[in-house]
């Protein structure tokens, strides 16, 4: 239908489309957080809810397994980090996206900004030794900030 | 206006309108988690910051409800949960609905994922033995990530 | 191109671009909590991660900066809330901002949304004695509230 091709024409932007595709992965990237969460979990025996260490046994047997464990812990806080910045990135991209930038500075953008987030994850799970992790995330923050400052530019509307 | 309208034209389509019920409604489920963690809080007298125990008094007697509580606690973990698994589905599930799915298989998707979500808070607030959360769990991810293969298909462009 | 005109003519409509605008704002506020937590943790020299305080030397002298300091814990509490609330914010106020309000209608919704957060987190950082913080919070919540109804009211295809 008509309405349907309207809609669609905005992925057939294709500054929009390389939002579409570095948004999704690296959604999906932070969604590969829980499965690591959930690995070391599991390998670790480290959980934090009792119905989960039931299949463990019951009481003291099952008790010790509810317990934190670093690598749980640091998967967990790459995760968290990953939603304090990629949150941002995601809504803030969105709407440069839509604020018609140049296509190659919006690949650009959304091409480093995917790289030092997966750098920060690796930063972060290895470990690597610092600055890695705190450079790869204020790539990230710069990348973010310098998209909202065009947002602004285009469609300041106080 | 017209400009208005071709705004407006979006919400006019069958899926888009679909998905901006369910995001909402998923949404408002998570920001009833708030709610459920601040009841607990009152209930069980179960504080973090100095300044929220300064009604049970000064000194020692108001520092005693300065504690986690294990009901705070299991609904704080479904609050990030949440977060974690709400915000790929709106950020994945927002490219997909603009990327010309079927309406049906787009309810479908919409409709599950926000069964699966409220199930898992259930599971995690009664709780419900495992694996009734995990599953839970699993179903939500599975959709995103089935939402996520879609927006890829349609709008590659690395 | 003329694909490009249908995409910035989302940013053309006035409401949207309030839209943009506040929750650009709001999301760089956001991010600024991770400024302010980085801040406590080197003024108070308290780290989580081990590769973060290698620079104060090995062993023993470096462990002691792996420790929790109150104003870490207030800044890191108040980004959470911050995540928990401006997600379904940017999300129910995008879907908003598409379906057609009046613009004094939508201003007075994203500036009292903007206002209260920025007032949430001065709350939580000076501390403000309660009811400031609570206060601030709900009236963040309830403008969320009121943007989901009528998004609903819009476009409900349950």
């Amino acid at each position: 239908s008509g309405e349907m091709a309207k809609v669609t024409n905005l992925l057939s932007n294709e500054a929009f489309q390389a939002y579409a595709t570095y948004a999704t992965i690296i959604l999906l990237k932070m969604m590969l957080m829980s499965l690591i969460t959930a690995y070391f979990r599991i390998t670790r025996k480290a959980f934090v809810n009792p119905e989960d260490t039931a299949s463990f046994g019951k009481g003291e047997s099952a008790k010790k397994y509810l317990r934190t464990d670093p690598d749980v812990e640091r998967a967990r806080r790459g995760h968290l980090n990953d939603l304090e910045n990629i949150v941002p990135f995601f809504g803030i991209g969105l709407l440069y996206a839509l604020s018609g930038p140049e296509l190659s500075t919006a690949l650009l953008h959304f091409r480093i900004f995917t790289g030092a987030r997966i750098l920060h994850s690796l930063a972060y799970l290895i470990p690597l030794p610092q600055p890695s992790r705190g450079l790869s995330w204020a790539v990230g923050y710069a990348v973010t900030i310098s998209m909202a400052y065009k947002v602004l530019k285009t469609s300041f509307y106080p």
